[in-house]
């Protein structure tokens, strides 16, 4: 039974997200639907693929996932079907899911059969008339192969720089969360195992502590934190780190790691 | 496999949407539910069409479409299954489903039937006790002709006037999109087939110009475009019109269209 | 075909209820997922509960409600499934799912068994690494009894006093729906079968008259109802009662209930 996952910036208020689901069941009328947001940072792909990628990637192999930021809609920017991680990704190609074109053994195509689109197709909802037929047309089976021509170019987003300035390793804030934590882009190995081990500076030279989680800490306190898509985050325990902070997406991180840390917040 | 679409004024912070849907799937529980929009406009039966009708037609035939914007909910509002477009239309007779009941061959009935709602119906949550189980069990197969009497007084909204002064066809906005787009209510053959033959006028006699797409001006500018729902729609490329212009829904807009096209944006 | 509701205080611009629901697919593929709200009061598991209990309680028996609105996420307090109701609850014992298991005939479990948790479990999101895992297995039919010990000692939230001043009855605003109407906790036998009957003060000593529905008064009347979860309710036909009277969740009200109701509403 083809499984298929919805991510656009259309919001709430309008036909359009509807319009993607009667499009999607119109080809595919089995389908099992499934919203992962509407409410991606609008007209921007980058910041939208952080949200699409850490949803996308806890679904079972071969979901497809169909993925709308377009501001771009009817230019000469090209709709593509990417295999990737498992996955058919379908959208256009704006950045939105160079992510996954870049991943290992990766394969990116054009949707240029035209049995994968309407015979009619709007220059402002190719969401609609592009995107949601492709999918469904490619979650029944339709191959990928015959999508269409392989292209080596998709779109890379420019990700904020990681750099270590010989004290502390600087990144940026990637993505606020509904609850106000900014989230950020250092990840991976330069993050400590113990979460106690964690400093982190903000803009001031302001210094916050490392913390397992956001009730190790008394109520309006800040913490720094592992996240759950494993990258570096700034909470405030019980409170909106992004208000109390006055910092936003773009705004510049400094860590390090202590070895002993006996005051940490446990 | 039943599928019904649902689409109410409801909100998404309350317990109307998700009781809405057990009331559903207790009476159908195989049924595949498909969330159009929650965020209709509020008490706003004309106002809603717009998004029901663009986003339930492009279902595929049989679908039943739940709409529940219901001011007068246990009032002496009729509540009415409408046949219609290939659909069957289940909600309250306030002007919300006018489209469907004005439309071709369409067949409207009350909701009469004791089986079709629960025995205990409050007075003012008709969504949940009337018609969601009337919707689930016609989404079953009970007979449309046995829900109730035929009706052929469906009250119908009044749409704003398109008139023609003898050198410009003068329309309104009938909705403001997420991402701040005017939808006027000026659209089939009054449109040119070529959108840079597109002229438009809003209030202080402000010229816009045609374009096929948002993509095709420079950001920031304002260009006037057959939308997805083939209807005259203003935009600021990359940017938000209603609030550049301060417009909103009922503003008044005046349309030419011109032969020559030399300076028009693609 | 295991039916699964999904109510948090995710929001809808993060990849948290993306990822919850590819949780829950990736362990039973053929769950039907039904999303009740993501916006329940954000870190408030009592207020969240009242959406949580009338929108699930409409759902045939047997469905698996997945609950989680979990500000001590990673902290010592416990994971847990409720048998009650017919249904079971998946969730944070933090005063959530209080309602249920207090209610008659209810057993409460920690999920405890390992096979119920990802093999790595994230500190700051157990909706994806406990609870997701944990309702599809339990869905898919794991035995209720497996999951883990009994306890007795679930947590239970404070709910407003309701009390009788000799003239009057007491109650409390505990949510203010989508609508601004202004629901109390005032319910069951205190309310009388005829609304006509009803008469509320706020503060202030303002007077509010009974009424069947909304629509029984004129526009911009103040009126007090029964809602459709059986409580007692003050709404401003056509308008918003939370705005008008500058109230809110907390509020007191007073409850009497005359004999012959000449000039009330209807």
């Amino acid at each position: 039974m083809p499984l298929i996952t919805l991510s656009t910036d259309f919001g709430d208020q309008d036909y359009y997200v509807g319009a993607l689901k009667g499009a999607l069941l119109s080809v595919a009328p089995a389908a099992t639907l499934v919203d992962l947001s509407h409410h991606l940072p609008m007209r921007s792909p980058a910041a939208a693929a952080h949200v699409l990628r850490h949803a996308a990637t806890e679904f079972p192999a071969g979901t497809v996932h169909l993925a709308v930021v377009d501001p771009g809609v009817g230019t000469a920017r090209r709709p593509v079907v990417v295999a990737a991680l498992g996955y058919l990704w379908v959208g256009p190609d704006n950045g939105l899911l160079g992510f996954a074109a870049a991943s290992p053994g990766a394969c990116t195509r054009l949707l240029a059969h035209p049995s994968l689109r309407r015979s009619t197709v709007s220059p402002t909802f190719h969401g609609r008339d592009i995107f949601a037929p492709a999918a469904a047309r490619l979650a029944l089976g339709f191959p990928f192969v015959d999508a269409g021509p392989e292209i080596n170019d998709a779109i890379q987003v420019p990700v904020p720089a990681v750099y270590d300035d010989g004290s502390r390793r600087w990144g940026r804030v990637i993505h606020v969360d509904t609850f106000g934590n900014l989230i950020t882009n250092l990840g991976g190995e330069v993050l400590p195992a113990d979460p106690a081990a964690i400093r982190v500076w903000l803009p001031g030279n302001r210094e916050i502590r490392g913390a397992r989680t956001y009730g190790d800490a008394e109520p309006g306190q800040l913490v720094a934190l592992v996240g759950s898509c494993g990258q570096l985050e700034i909470a405030v325990a019980g409170g909106n780190a992004a208000a109390t902070l006055d910092l936003g997406v773009g705004a510049e991180v400094a860590l390090t790691t202590v070895t002993a840390a006996p005051s940490t917040i446990r």
